[in-house]
């Protein structure tokens, strides 16, 4: 793959992760009598990755989440030498997706950042006010499962083609379960890009949203290496 | 291809995509208790393009939106010459299922178009009252997004068959985010055909929902030919 | 195809359409508080057509529908000397579909057919109470966009496989449209088996899910043959 | 397919069904405002399928599921030897899953196992109030037709790589329809797993949830088995 492309995929790619994926939380998911609800938002995140699976994954494999980049090269299956350069592009890819997020939110009379964005968060932050260890337990939990799918999926012995399905609705079902937990993250680059709006508590606990994801993309990685490897 | 048949199909799946799109917005979204919200109308305004990918996708490509033919040609992969063609069987088609579903609509008691039927609008013709630079911002990148989704996920490198999904799921995605804002166009035919039989406030609206969708799907042309193009 | 085998099928199929369609409508779209809606029901309605594709397809073609039949056969696809039969075991087969449906919805305190079942309606029995003429449209241009899925779908240029995800998600799309018309029908079979249970005005209203699908059928089967039929 | 991995595959596949599909309900269903309802739970249900078949299908079928595999061996599809094996591991798996959503869901001030978690039941403890004939004609024909798509859509004949997507969606279709029944089992490790966690009534109620949905499992095999098979 062409290094340059690649990068530029997983700029533009991260980018329409954050604005598909918050962008729909922010703008639709309350909205009156017809909002989209946690469904919408979770039905739009997934589709973010199915769409750019399709469009840029045979340019830079559309990782677009810095945990399923490191997850990756955990299981053997991408060189060290290019996660900082993908992992730079997905986190300035998320902030230019916050960033016109922004722009297209503040159109609206009324909005205020301290609503939160769609930033990640537990204990009183979450939007469920679950506390610190299940908000921990559970972004490594599902970042775990996503990064087996990804394995799994993209894998010679899968279906060729499906894979791009299989994770963006699995991207869809993590939203489905954990929304009401931490906003679900599992990918750093999307709680940073939101944060970052937010600062202030968003800033002082994006710390579990780097953490937790990438801890548990690398238990999968060791588990498909070790386990599930093909012969 | 042949060119009457290829018309043919731009003209049925336009209508089409109207008739789904607009009608599930005009008759279903708002149905007391049981509506189907603005999801509901996201999912039917991708399933048209689903849904006609396959169908009539070998026939004509299945633009149904003239901003998609632009783009195409802005990336080279459309003659110039078959633009004008193509645009006006989207608009008559698109006509055609606005006067389809102001039929059937209008079969209810107390049906009025001044509800807006499924118009786009900016400011106060805005579902949530967003001001036009917010509009604009957001036809831009949308439709930007959707070009991009369009000729990756149609590339030669792309998993075959899987483009009509990625598209279709893209264009709901794209309604998951912008509906709010201005009831998202992505696609001058569809607010052609709504503004006609809205007249006042809709027609003097509808410049924006032909330079903006049209801005974003040639930038997305040129980025894409540049910089993702195949060798 | 075995003759006996696609006959079992077409019925078995029927059954769990109907099972499927307006079983999830009977029990679970205004369920309180966390009801699927119309959405659900158009979820299910397509998916059950998307489980029988994939499962039983091969058989029988997965018709489930005597429009579907008929349109077939008007655009030259299905031997008129098969309708008889495929009709016959459709009708059963919704029947047998919706006695289970019957049998399971008795088993709650206070159900009564007098609540329509998932009968289809016009008049004062539209959901949304639509006239007698705007049913006609309606069910008349789903029919035929129905029948122009399917045929392109299927079609030898068609991209294979995809064609159960297509028609199944393009039964879904009808729905999301056309629930508050006339609860939507597109298929006598469907009708009839509602019908029978609730008797009185769902019987006198009955022919027009007749004649009206199968209608917008053969129109559709005329259009594909001369004008987008395979050279 | 060596043995020690499938059953690790059907180990961690059956935790990922409950804490799915069980989780979404138990965290996400009745979020205030805008939570997922049960459509948001029948689609996580049916994504936990999808996501594993394409990642661990090819390593044990991934059948996630005691009547699945009853079902398939009634088939004549799966060696009576490695019934007990997959069981063990489906019932140990889905009680991890459960043990995880417990981790999380008691992290929110206020939880309870008296609510019930995401157990199954009939008569008082069924959501909508259903009696135990209903329930056992529902798990019954539930499970029937979802064998019946596993066997149709992974035969030879079907189209090859869709099962993944046509059994999860059907499984999908399953609950859109049969929440308000039972709380939708059609899985005696998905029951087990929630009736050890609530205990009491829910244990009571467990036989129904192992014994309707392996006869509705071993009716399907044979149906398929002398019917339908491939010659």
């Amino acid at each position: 793959m062409n290094q340059t492309k690649a990068l530029m995929a997983e700029f533009l790619g991260t980018a329409w992760l954050v604005l598909g994926g918050c962008g729909s939380a922010v703008l639709a998911a309350a909205f009156p009598n017809v909002g989209i609800g946690l469904l919408g938002v979770s039905l739009a995140f997934g589709l973010t990755v199915v769409t750019i699976a399709y469009a840029l994954g045979p340019i830079s494999g559309a990782h677009l989440n810095p945990a399923v980049s490191v997850g990756l090269w955990a299981a053997g299956k991408f060189p060290g030498s290019s996660l900082p350069g993908y992992i730079i592009a997905q986190v300035l890819g998320a902030i230019a997706g916050a960033g016109i997020l922004f722009l297209v939110a503040s159109g609206q009379d009324g909005f205020s950042l301290a609503g939160g964005f769609a930033a990640n968060g537990y204990g009183e932050h979450s939007p469920g006010k679950y506390n610190m260890s299940a908000a921990l337990v559970c972004e490594i939990v599902m970042t775990f499962f996503f990064l087996l799918i990804i394995l799994g999926a993209t894998a010679k012995r899968a279906s060729a083609g499906f894979g791009g399905l299989a994770i963006g609705l699995g991207l869809t079902l993590i939203h489905l379960i954990s929304i009401p937990v931490t906003n679900t993250s599992v990918n750093p680059a999307r709680s940073t890009s939101q944060a970052i709006f937010v600062g202030d508590w968003a800033m002082g606990q994006l710390w579990l949203f780097w953490v937790a994801p990438i801890v548990g993309a690398i238990l999968a990685g060791l588990v498909y290496k070790y386990i599930f490897r093909e012969e």
